[in-house]
């Protein structure tokens, strides 16, 4: 696997741009990605019950249709809780999407990110969608398009050899760098030339996006818009990936990684956060309660806190694994900040307090639980708590 | 029911005192309420798996038996995760404090509240033990002595006359207003003069609980300590209180009365909190449906920093709703701050900003989310995120 520079339309047979129509003040705010042919598609949704329009509308045409040959994304309405005219709305994008590409309206998906409760503008969005353009001349604007207050733009591509063909896979994704407030959205796209069935793709899908994207938390609050697409136009020609086999490996690791690292840049750009922090939590009894308890110590308020603060609070950090849920034995836990062990057979251990504090310095901090229950191991990602978090936003008024 | 002036130490039969004996610098750190005849006791413990010494020495004494003399309590040490030596120390206390008033061991309740990880020191618990007064002279000191950096005492008791007699219920509590870490713990005594069964008691702690304590959050972090505990002694001589009847019903009005005046109090001194935040979700489809969301919603970092801002964030709030877990139909939700309509059937409404400026203004924030499923109500607690609460949790060294 090679990691190269490039945009979401370096896979063959996809093109890309993204512009400003008018939605937010000044900034890019629409985009998007098409495939020159239909991609074998597949995504996962929000879990809130209150779905945004865009979403329904996505949903609805994966359901009908597993093929996918656009995306049209807007930032700075997120078009949730906007009721029918709200649904009207994103018909009418995916339509518009639909007549000028000369396809069906089902083959085009629908995101938004921005602000709930608000109407998107249609003078805006029409004018917008005549001004994309078809060639591939600005791809990279379409990462800057469905931005919010990110301080960046998220976007990784891999290259590998499968079914005797070069294979790209490129991801770009969006997190949460709230001035404004209610965008705390997540969304990520992928895009591939490799041939591979929807029916796969979706199933390699769900599974990555447990181990990533779901692995991931910057305040506890799911957005009524996450979203995470994935396109396979099969313009790669390689030999079709067949479950289990070498080539699937294959990809399905660059598919990981991907939705890793594109996860990872999301926490590490949480809102006013300066650490990544990354915790594993090894030798528990299964992979889903190794999760959760990684995520619910990641996710703790007073653990975030403390890394913000450089503290090492270790004390917080078993008491989120012991209210996590899944059964623990305290007195089994040990704990390491970085490669210090602080906790040992759940007795506090004296440590050196300057390699500690060496740890709890660095822009990424990783923390250690062991349960020694079993063989299961998990991974989650946050950042920490700080004063801009509380600034950005309280600091605002609707 | 009267609302009168008191202690903990108000009802027939008890007394209490609190002093400083060295586990804190300054501050009362020991206390003890003692009821002068065998009381029916019930508690209710932290959900954490990983339990504090204290919390493990007095399951173990209710569950041999369900009658209290005495409770002993330190604040500055939470006595959790400190293994063996830990679980010595706190039967040491449990143990001393016997001795002391002549009774078993089993009838001392032991409880704890501070840092996790660190060593109670017995040389300054036994001196405090040996100190404490057995006459009634300074119950107040009690409320004193279990606090930690919250920023008041936390009390409240009621009379009324129950089974032809008059009955006095006193409930005290701390919460949590961090300077130090750890000490998010929330700690309840209630002592009552009523003749009623154990069995019966802990049936109605459950069932006040679930609708009080259970729904105030501070962080979303559940500590290792938690703890209510009810005493009854039935020195007030009253006819026994029998489930069902109208003695029964007025006792647990008392009961749920006071429970709710401390549960609220806890929440108002959150650590940093400028307001207190209520949510009143109503016609839920079942009262824990109805309960998760309220208390989603006020756990929500995004609707606390708003309600901090003072911003109407109405979108918040709905998001919160929605991912809380129960089903719930967008199109179908009302949402009011104080008493301004803000959405309606899933719909904005034009309100009026002054008006809501106004209820966002208080020092006490009424929201309420209409679900239009059911008949069950559900009502949660917290308070909002501030600068201060960061500064509490990140601005310490351990």
């Amino acid at each position: 696997m090679n990691i190269i520079e490039g945009t979401i339309a370096s896979p063959k047979g996809y093109y890309a741009d993204g512009l400003h129509c008018g939605i937010r003040k000044e900034k890019k705010d629409l985009g998007w990605i098409v495939s020159t042919v239909p991609a074998q598609a597949a995504a996962v949704y929000t879990l809130n019950h209150v779905k945004a329009a865009p979403i329904l509308v996505t949903k609805e045409a994966l359901l009908a249709n597993s093929e996918l040959q656009a995306v049209i994304v807007n930032s700075g309405i997120a078009n949730a809780c906007t009721g029918k005219q709200g649904l009207a709305a994103a018909y009418e994008t995916q339509q518009l999407i639909a007549a000028k590409l000369g396809i069906k309206s089902n083959q085009v998906a629908v995101a938004s990110t921005g602000v709930i409760g608000k109407q998107l503008s249609m003078t805006e969005v029409k004018q917008g969608i005549v001004q994309l353009s078809q060639d591939n001349q600005t791809p990279a604007a379409f990462h800057e398009a469905i931005l919010t207050t990110d301080t960046g733009t998220k976007e990784v591509v891999v290259t590998a050899e499968i079914g005797g063909q070069l294979v790209t896979m490129a991801g770009v994704a969006k997190g949460s760098g709230m001035i404004h407030p209610n965008m705390a959205t997540m969304l990520s796209f992928i895009t591939t030339d490799a041939k591979i069935d929807a029916a796969l793709l979706s199933e390699l899908l769900k599974e990555t996006v447990d181990n990533t994207y779901n692995q991931i938390t910057v305040d506890g609050d799911t957005s009524t818009n996450d979203m995470v697409l994935v396109m396979a136009n099969g313009c790669a020609d390689n030999q079709e990936i067949i479950v289990n086999t070498e080539d699937y490996l294959l990809f399905k690791k660059l598919f990981h990684f991907v939705a890793e690292v594109l996860a990872k840049k999301v926490a590490q750009d949480g809102e006013g956060a300066t650490k990544l922090i990354e915790v594993q939590v090894q030798h528990g009894q299964t992979k889903e309660a190794a999760r959760l308890i990684a995520k619910k110590i990641v996710g703790s308020s007073l653990v975030k806190s403390a890394m913000f603060g450089e503290d090492p609070n270790w004390g917080r950090i078993i008491c989120a694994a012991g209210y996590a849920g899944p059964e623990l034995e305290a007195g089994d836990v040990d704990i390491f900040l970085g490669s210090e062990q602080v906790l040992k057979n759940g007795e506090p251990q004296e440590y050196d307090a300057a390699k500690v504090q060496e740890v709890l310095e660095k822009e990424s901090i990783l923390i250690v639980v062991d349960l020694k229950q079993g063989e299961a191991t998990g991974v989650a990602w946050g950042c920490d708590l700080t004063y801009k978090y509380v600034e950005i936003n309280a600091c605002y008024h609707t």
